[in-house]
């Protein structure tokens, strides 16, 4: 069954005569970005495989989200319109955003929950001790996190 | 030193007073797109996790390439300029790009070598018999397969 779609997809593209125009039933879509909305100016891993390779020189951050989590878009917004955020993330570390789980376990250390951020390391060891402040759910973080440390600091 | 660096970020955060501005030095970046130019219009699954996640009703189809690899490219081109390819992708199948392997050894069946295209069936059986021309590179197609098909149909 695919194996004849597929060949039928080959004698499609040969005989097709319109091109670059298509255009989905449903309407125009707007190219996804990697970035998903948190930092368009940053380059993004797209797989953890390929944050893993990069990071041999720079911490890898991982970010776990969901594009239908409020907690995410709130703590999103807060990361994507931040100016020095941006920078340190473009300069000092290789980013990877995921909505997906990995089949590496160490990246769920107390469990699978979103926003959740966990560093790997140059020596590809996912630091664990990088914690929040909430004993419950240690690697996630709110955007009046950011206020009360403004605060605290 | 990435929690001291975690902890300057999360602190710079909460003092930054300019807003989505940000523009690396070398200069500002145009957003990467998931599709990496093998059709805007399609939706792509980020990971190989995700394309899974998704293949429960429709096959997936996981195309490795490069983007400094010429015989990449010009397959490329060809795909993302043709209409019905571009439809029935579309419609028919979970497409998947990447440009880095990933643990599933049964992606590579002959090799790990681009471009590259392997079919995952709604069972998550990864279609090895759906091969291409080539008997030392069963899963490659070039531009020029294309032609050859329409004149052979």
């Amino acid at each position: 069954m695919i194996k004849a779609m597929f060949s039928v997809l080959l004698v499609l593209v040969a005989v097709s005569s319109t091109f670059g125009k298509y255009i989905p039933k449903s309407g125009k879509r707007i190219p996804q970005t990697l970035s998903r909305g948190w930092g368009d100016q940053l380059i993004w891993a797209q797989t953890y495989e390929e944050g893993l390779y990069w990071s041999r020189n720079k911490p890898l951050m991982v970010l776990f989200h969901l594009e239908d989590c409020p907690h995410s878009q709130a703590l999103k917004k807060v990361f994507a319109e931040d100016d020095e955020i941006q920078k340190i993330l473009d300069e000092d570390f290789i980013v990877l955003n995921l909505v997906y789980e990995t089949v590496d376990k160490n990246l769920s250390p107390d469990g699978k929950y979103v926003p959740r951020f966990l560093f790997v390391d140059p020596t590809m060891t996912v630091r664990a001790d990088i914690t929040s402040r909430y004993s419950n759910r240690m690697y996630t973080y709110e955007p009046g996190d950011l206020q009360l440390c403004k605060y605290k600091c």
